[in-house]
């Protein structure tokens, strides 16, 4: 038998990690579960592998590519976790069914995705910590999930951070009013910011302007100007902005032009950006939609940080 | 587009907590990881998923049919992490290959495995903690991982426990003179305790009296006098007994018995036994062959926790 080199390498994309890059995120990682935990969220560990079904029932089709998957012992697909979302709505749907609500659950660990085309080159492990407030619809739930997001990051000591905040309806009506397959290019074209294209794309004057309106408390304003119809989501946002405190209004920037995650959010979504980090350090928001798909009807709101762009932040 | 079921169970064998089950493994893993930090051992975090033949060329080819692998996406074969010692050993040899002696690692995580006999109806996810001192040779590192085992084992309030205590040399001679077939079928004579089998196999008496001896300080005495080409094992496991305090003596038991793990180990071995559990809590020993398979001749001796089985026992 003839033995391979004795150079061990580790596929691409995973993580392999040592010294000061475990200190950090084992430190981050214990803070936030304490905070996490004082705010009454319960953790839980869901598997590293399920049904692939699972993650795109969550997700979408487009997660099914995106996957780390492969065939169990008797022919099923399975995939490693893609995110905890996807396992916390089959938990309160199934296993902790008859659970009163809110349910406040947390969880910290990996979860594993892919690029094919760039074959798995980039990160395809990453450290999470995240909070989902299932079964309360109100502004009051959403005010909850921010203030958290924001006293995790705060918790971190990074130095400068900006939490973005949208609203997956404010762009709804337009996008909807759009032929099916102009609407995943005018998003394509949000998302670079391409006004040219926008108003190539025509479909009237929220299309063309919103997605440029970002800014504070006086953004809002400016959003209800421009589209009369988005009133819903607007104000949702001014009743988040009036709960906050000053010093976590500080943080907060009001943001129109954020279309990634609209398949799956329902109503506030947001992303964490800090000084020094590559990545956003955090995203979430209201999903309303998703855990009914595993059974159960339950309004949700959440959040996830990721810790290996946070310990990049860290002074 | 036909949906599934809205029932979305998960694969056998895949852990899926919530509840008093988290809160018990967050506390053990907490109090570990503090106490192994306290010792002086550096935490690392290795990837998940690792080239199978990292695992295959730890631990041998019986590891092979028990890994759960996968195809990755330029077709070299992966697999979940199996255990971490592959992973430290991986480690010690490459990235941290210019940190001196002794080396102390620690970690804390899943390890996958699974019985295709069973078609993974047994748990195929297992929490453990766990550290490896690398680099030392002597009594001393013996000592160091006896008593680290038995104080995690203290901290995890488990009122009975038990460290049964064996040496892979104290059996080697009588094996060696046997033919190479009939060795494996002395190991599963001896793991059964068939008395009978072994006089059949012949053999000599070291190999049909030394696996049932197990006892306190005088089972040494009657382990040399049983087989006095054992002196080396027999020698080392005295002088770790004179190093154990009166406390600490009070949870071993040294056991000729143990033939798992022979493969691997080369030295001291041990399973840890609490009551409550219905599997050993705990299990480890010394491995000096095993780094330098990955290319750097390093004497190393470890051990790892079953924070599944030790949150069973738990009072």
């Amino acid at each position: 038998m003839t033995r391979r080199s004795s150079i061990a390498p580790i596929p691409p994309g995973a993580l392999d990690l040592a010294g000061d890059a475990v200190r950090r995120r084992r430190l981050l990682q214990g803070r936030m579960l304490e905070r996490i935990e004082r705010g009454g969220y319960e953790e839980i560990i869901p598997p590293t592998f399920e049904y692939a079904e699972v993650f795109v029932r969550a997700g979408g089709d487009e997660v099914a590519d995106r996957l780390i998957r492969f065939l169990d012992l008797d022919g099923q697909l399975l995939a490693l976790r893609y995110d905890f979302t996807a396992s916390v709505a089959r938990l309160a749907a199934t296993k902790l069914s008859d659970r009163p609500t809110p349910l406040r659950l947390s969880y910290a660990g990996k979860v594993f995705r892919q690029d094919p085309a760039r074959e798995g080159r980039r990160p395809r492990e990453i450290l999470q910590v995240g909070a989902e407030l299932l079964g309360a619809e109100g502004a009051a739930a959403d005010v909850e999930v921010v203030r958290l997001a924001l006293e995790l990051v705060r918790c971190a000591d990074v130095r400068e951070f900006q939490l973005n905040l949208g609203h997956a309806g404010a762009l709804a009506a337009a996008l909807a009013a759009l032929a099916p397959d102009q609407r995943a290019e005018a998003r394509r074209l949000i998302d670079r910011k391409d006004a040219a294209g926008l108003a190539a794309i025509g479909g009237g004057g929220a299309l063309q302007a919103l997605p440029f309106v970002i800014g504070r408390r006086e953004a809002l304003d400016r959003a209800a100007r421009l589209a009369p119809d988005a009133t819903g989501a607007i104000d949702r946002l001014r009743a988040i902005d009036a709960a906050l405190t000053d010093e976590e209004r500080r943080h907060v920037v009001y943001d129109f032009g954020e279309v990634r995650g609209l398949d799956y959010y329902t109503g506030v979504h947001f992303e964490i950006f800090a000084a020094g980090a590559g990545a956003a350090v955090g995203a979430g928001g209201r999903y309303d939609d998703l855990v009914a798909r595993f059974g159960r009807p339950l309004p949700a709101v959440g959040l996830a940080l990721n810790l290996d762009a946070l310990a990049d932040a860290l002074p």
